[in-house]
C-alpha cells in the first residue's frame, strides 16, 4: 500500500508546485488519511520539498480499521504542551528553510491561520483549495473494493431487519438495531446517522429517528450505510407496512422508482453531473413535485459520505469511470410521508457492463 | 424559556458593543443553541442592534430533543440556492446599514471568512473570540437539571450492563449495548463515543472499542455519557473480571481512587483550575506515574462534552459555583492495562454541602 500513498502525495505535490508553493499542509482529516494512510486525532500532514511529515498530538491509533500511517512517512508526535499541529508544522517548515506553503483554507479556521502566520511571519501562504478532494474523486480498485464490502454489510443489516417484527417499534430502536447489525457484520461503524422514518416522517432526507412507532399502513423509509476501512457507502429503501399498499402509495412509489432508475441509467463516463441530476429530477418535476425536492439527487462517496461530485442542477463537470456516487431522489408530502430510494453505484464504461450497483437489496415495493 | 435566551443574548451584546462591534455572528453550533434554543443544521445567529435573526438552510428540526428556536427570534430560511448562511447573514446586515460585525474566528474557516468579506467589503470585522463559551461556563439550575438527568441515565445503563455476563463479549459489543441502553432510558443519544477497554486496553483515555473479548483477570474500564436535551455528562469506572483482583490491580486502583477523591475534594468555589488538577495529579506523580498522564485531569461539560474550564497544570482561572466539571485521573501501563475513574460533579459552596456528585455509581473496586 505504501506506493499508493506515495503516488498520491507525488501527484499533489506536482499540482502544488505548479501553483507556486514548495510545500503543502493538509489538515482536513479525510485528506490526511487519503495521503498518509491514517489520520490520527488532530494530525496534519506536511508535504515538503524533500521530506513528508505526519505531525500528531499523540501516538497513532492502533485499531486496524483506523488505518496505519504509511511507513514511508516520518511521524512526529508532539509532546503534551506541543500545541496545535498546524502551528508546529509551520515552525518545522521554516526551521528547514521553507518559504512557501499552501494550506486548506476551506478547513483551517481564521484563528489557526492567524496563529500559523504569527509563528512563521515570513512564510508565503497560499490556498490549496480542494486539490486533495479533486484527487479523491476517481477511486482505485482497492478503494472500490472497500465500498463494495461496506455495501454488502449494509445490505445484510437491512435484510435482517426486514425479517423481524416492525409494527410497534420506534424509529430510534430500529435505527439502533441497524447500527448494531452493521458492526456485527464487520463494519467499522455506521457511515452516518442512520435514518428511519415512519408514516408522516417517511421519505424525508436526513430524517433523524424519533420515538414514533411503526403503524399498519405506514410508509417506512430507511437510509443507512457502513464504513469499511474508512470508506462510506449508502443505501435507502422505502417499504409499506401491512398487507396491501394504498393507491397513492403505489403511485408515489412508482414515480420515485422511475426517477431513480433514470438517474442510474444516466451514469455513464462523460455524462455531465447536471444531466444525471436532470434525468432523475425530470419525472418528479413533471409530476408536480418540483417544489421541495432536495438540492442534490446524488453525490460522491468515499472517505466521507458526501464528497464530490455533487449531482445537482448547478453542478459543473462530467463523470469519469471509477467514480462512486449515490442516486437518491425522493418525494416527501408534508403530513403524509413519502418515498426515497437510494443506491450507491460506481460509474463504469458500457463496455464493462455499465454502472456497477453496490447496494443490491431489492427495489420492489415490499409490504412488510 | 424565551426570557432565558433573550437574557443570554443581551449579555453577549453588551460584551460585544464594549468591544466596539454593533453586531455579532454566531456560527459554532453549541453557541447558536445556547443563545437561540436550537441549532438547526448549518444555522447561524445574527445578533443585531435592533433585531436578532436565526439564518437557517432549511426549516428547523422538529425532534423535541434538538430544542426549539426561541419564539422571540426571527427565523430566516434560505432557499436551496441561498448558499452559506454566514455569507447570507452578512448580506442581510449590510442591507440594513450595519457596519461592524464580530465573528467567531476560532470556528469560521479562512474560506468562509473571505467569502463574507467579499459580499460585505465595507463591513468592519472583529473577533468575538470565546465570548459565548465564557458565558456558557456557569450553568443555571435548568441546565444542571438536564445534566443530572443525563447522569442518572448513564448510571442506569452502566448498572444494567454490570448485571449481565461479560466474559467473552467484545469491547465493541459492550459499547453498543451501553449506547442502546442510554437511548432506552430516554437519552437523546450518547454524549460521545462510548469507550470500553479490556485487559491491556483498560485505563486508556478515549480508547475506541476493538474486537478484543473480555477475559478472566482483566481490568475492564468503561467511559460513557448521555446527552439529555443537548446537555452532555460523563462517567467512567474500572472493574476487575473474576473473583479476586491481583495485588497490582488493587494497588493501582487504590492509587487512582485516592487521586480522584483528592480532585473531587478540591472542587470549591474560588479554587484555581490548576490547583484542582494538582490535587488529582499529585498522588499519581509521586507514585512514579508522572510520565504518560493525560494533559487534563478534568474539564467542563455542558452543551459540548469538553468545555471550559480545563483542569490542567497550565490552566488559568478559578472555579465558580454552578460549574459542572469532570474529575477523571487515570493510569495506563502499556501492555498491562490500567484504571480510570471519572465523575461529573457540580461545584457548590460548602454551605450548600460542597460539590454535587451527578454520577453516583459506586467507586468501590467491583469484581464482576
Amino acid at each position: 500500500m505504501s506506493e499508493v500513498y506515495a503516488a498520491r502525495r507525488k501527484r499533489l505535490k506536482e499540482r502544488c508546485s505548479a501553483g507556486g508553493s514548495a510545500s503543502a499542509l493538509i489538515s482536513r482529516p479525510a485528506n490526511v488519511r487519503y495521503l498518509a494512510g491514517a489520520a490520527p486525532q488532530g494530525a496534519v500532514l506536511l508535504l515538503g520539498a524533500d521530506e513528508d511529515l505526519l505531525v500528531c498530538t499523540g501516538p497513532p491509533d492502533d485499531r486496524p480499521h483506523e488505518g496505519r500511517p504509511d511507513e514511508a512517512l516520518k511521524v512526529q508526535v508532539l509532546s503534551h504542551s506541543g500545541g496545535d499541529p498546524v502551528v508546529a508544522a509551520a515552525g518545522l517548515l521554516t526551521d528547514r528553510g521553507g518559504d512557501s506553503l499552501a494550506v486548506e483554507e476551506h478547513h483551517l479556521t481564521v484563528a489557526r491561520h492567524r496563529a500559523l502566520r504569527s509563528v512563521a511571519p515570513r512564510l508565503r501562504l497560499a490556498d490549496l483549495g480542494g486539490a486533495v478532494e479533486q484527487l479523491r474523486v476517481v477511486k482505485d480498485e482497492e478503494e472500490i473494493s472497500c465500498l463494495r464490502i461496506g455495501a454488502e454489510i449494509a445490505d445484510q443489516a437491512l435484510g435482517e431487519l426486514l425479517e423481524s417484527i416492525l409494527v410497534g417499534r420506534t424509529e430510534r430502536h430500529l435505527a439502533l438495531e441497524l447500527e448494531r447489525r452493521l458492526v456485527d457484520h464487520g463494519a467499522d461503524g455506521p457511515a452516518f446517522v442512520t435514518s428511519v422514518g415512519t408514516g408522516p416522517n417517511s421519505g424525508r432526507r436526513g430524517h433523524r429517528p424519533t420515538d414514533r412507532r411503526v403503524e399498519e399502513g405506514d410508509f417506512l423509509s430507511v437510509c443507512l450505510g457502513a464504513t469499511y476501512r474508512g470508506y462510506r457507502c449508502e443505501i435507502g429503501r422505502t417499504f409499506v407496512i401491512g398487507t396491501s399498499p394504498a393507491d397513492w402509495q403505489i403511485e408515489l412509489y412508482d414515480l420515485v422508482f422511475a426517477a431513480q432508475r433514470a438517474g442510474r441509467e444516466a451514469l455513464v463516463p462523460g455524462a455531465a453531473y447536471r444531466d444525471v441530476d436532470r434525468a432523475a429530477r425530470q419525472a418528479l418535476d413533471s409530476a408536480g413535485y418540483a417544489e421541495g425536492l432536495p438540492v442534490l439527487t446524488g453525490h460522491g462517496v468515499g472517505l466521507e459520505i458526501e464528497e464530490d461530485p455533487q449531482l445537482g442542477p448547478a453542478a459543473m463537470g462530467k463523470l469519469d469511470a471509477c467514480v462512486p456516487v449515490t442516486v437518491e431522489p425522493g418525494v416527501h408530502l408534508p403530513g403524509r410521508g413519502g418515498v426515497r430510494i437510494d443506491d450507491t453505484l460506481v460509474v463504469r464504461p458500457e463496455a464493462d457492463g455499465g454502472p456497477e450497483l453496490l447496494t443490491i437489496t431489492t427495489k420492489e415495493l415490499l409490504a412488510l
